[in-house]
């Protein structure tokens, strides 16, 4: 029987951002997003927890190596986001809101082929954006 | 296609309690829940994290304002529990045993409905009593 | 209606350890497991969590008394772990390699059964290896 | 040339307070201490961090023995502290308002002949009420 | 004989910034503050931790009502910081660099008579930036 | 007026260690050390944190630059460290109990010099062992 197990890593970005709609004034900006609409930016030490399945190896007894894991999550997203803005530097965000939710979801499209082509499976992608809030993204369901 | 969104927000309260059978007495209750029956009462620190789940709004990138439902949670929980006794000042608490199982599931049902009206699902509430220990509710399934 | 809770109790234990094939020679075992092939060993302070679900006591408001819990763990578990080298003291780990998803099969293997004739179910086994990564074993589904 | 150390070893307790002066009436005593005056208690987990001075023996490397250092601390405060309440269950803070600033000298004084009659000197005793707020007391200075 | 207590408030602050020095082309900058000099901004989740020494008034237990220390702390500093672009939004930053050295000079100089002024005085202002980097200013001892 | 300011780096190593005094036999041993003197090793994930002080450059902001300092702690100090074993593979440490109070001691020697050739001073090393404690070191003072 085979014995599935999840694992996890976790990596780090600090980035700026503003949440804001284009089509809106700063007034009904505020309304709807209120300080976080701040038209000068604000910003955050997010965290990023990449959640692998799959079952060990019986050499290694690894499901997946997280150190590659961490390589190819450096390449593709951390290299992109940390000590960027969200809205202005990240072509996987283009034309996105960057809420927290919608930052979980592109970082999922960016990883989910790269892990699977490993032998594992993409779980989920938790992305914290201070200490009293997170997202966890699933794929969708 | 939908993609679902996990979204969670934490509060914290500060609040005394015990675990006390009123048809024992003080001896067997000891015997039962330990220190933590002291009839004088203790108290904790509580965290609460409160997951709900929603699709993003296309305008927002919401699944739903956090903000908004830290203000539900503020005004339904937050308010009655904090700086309180949970076993004397808690109106829904009433009759319950005030373990932290109890706590949770007493907290989802103040929640379910006005997180369920706005268009999210109300998925999880997590309530930390120490460091090393945590209950998790979601809705008995 | 029965509503289940999920208890989540926290031990700690610190040991030393290696990745080490013994196929292999040290070239070999750098290759596949970098540092943490050091011949020499280096060590963790890992962290445990045993959640288990079960339905509250009417009586005590407990799915499962978390003190009774930390009993079986230290007993089965942390005794033999805490300041222990995984590959050389551990009977339950012999013949395994001493990665952490290894980790936490092997100690669900050594508690499922304890916990399970109380009236819960053991529901899932994290291991925390550093504060970047960790491990969760749910029975191998 | 003597080398001096300080070493720290944080204990925990979890008990139950109010802030309340007796010959103030209920709403003096609200308007002082705002939440903290509720009549029925509130609690918290509060941590202890105990530190000593010293110089390293050669032989064991030690300022002071923590794993002494924890029991002279459980036995003289953490046991007569831990699921308590503070204002009706401490001998050694009667007659005192139990702000954490209290707590702290309270706690020294407890202590300081224990640690220093060992060849150590008692440093500083911290006391972390909440994740916001802390005390530290150098016994006096 | 006056006893003196350290108290401490943690209060936060999520802001972008940008280390830039404006006689320097981009490349300059790069090469003197690396990738925290990002054109379009970075941020952080800053943790701030007032700390204020006194002694315990004999009535309340308190060496500063820390409530009204945070009523302070928020009116003088955290309204201006928080989901703010320091370099471009925070009157008392203007014309200094925004390293958290000087973010830290900074908030000393707003509090400090505020603080001293009810018979504390300010003892020290840490801000920590990442989870690896922080700074502490005791006026300038 | 100069304006001191002390900044800290964290840095961390993962290493395996025993406490162990090669005159003593295992039961002498056992007797002083309890379970640290394990003949097998066991290990932590050790925290390191430098502060240095000085005063903030007028053009950078920074007393020291934090990069800077960490790839010198890097270079002289985690890479001897990280995923070793204390008492047989560190230079440094050779002849010394791998005590905390001697880990810190050990490494304040190492970077003394270099920082302080860069025009700020070394102030503090505080090395974490377990969250349960820590040991600091001022350079004997």
């Amino acid at each position: 029987m085979e014995k599935l197990v999840y694992a996890t890593r976790r990596e780090r970005f600090n980035a700026a951002h503003k949440l804001w709609h284009d089509e809106w004034d700063e007034a009904k900006n505020f309304e709807t997003f209120g300080k976080c609409s701040n038209p000068n930016w604000h910003g955050h030490n997010y965290e990023l927890f990449i959640t692998v399945k799959g079952v060990p190896d019986a050499t290694t007894g690894y499901c997946m190596d997280l150190k590659y894991l961490s390589t190819i999550v450096k390449t593709q997203v951390i290299n992109k986001l940390d000590h960027k803005n969200l809205n202005m530097d990240v072509e996987f965000m283009k034309g996105m809101k960057t809420s927290t939710e919608n930052v979980a979801i592109a970082i999922w499209e960016q990883l989910e082929e790269l892990v699977n082509e490993k032998g594992c499976q993409l779980h989920c992608i938790k992305v914290t954006e201070t200490e009293n809030q997170y997202v966890e993204y699933y794929g969708g369901k």
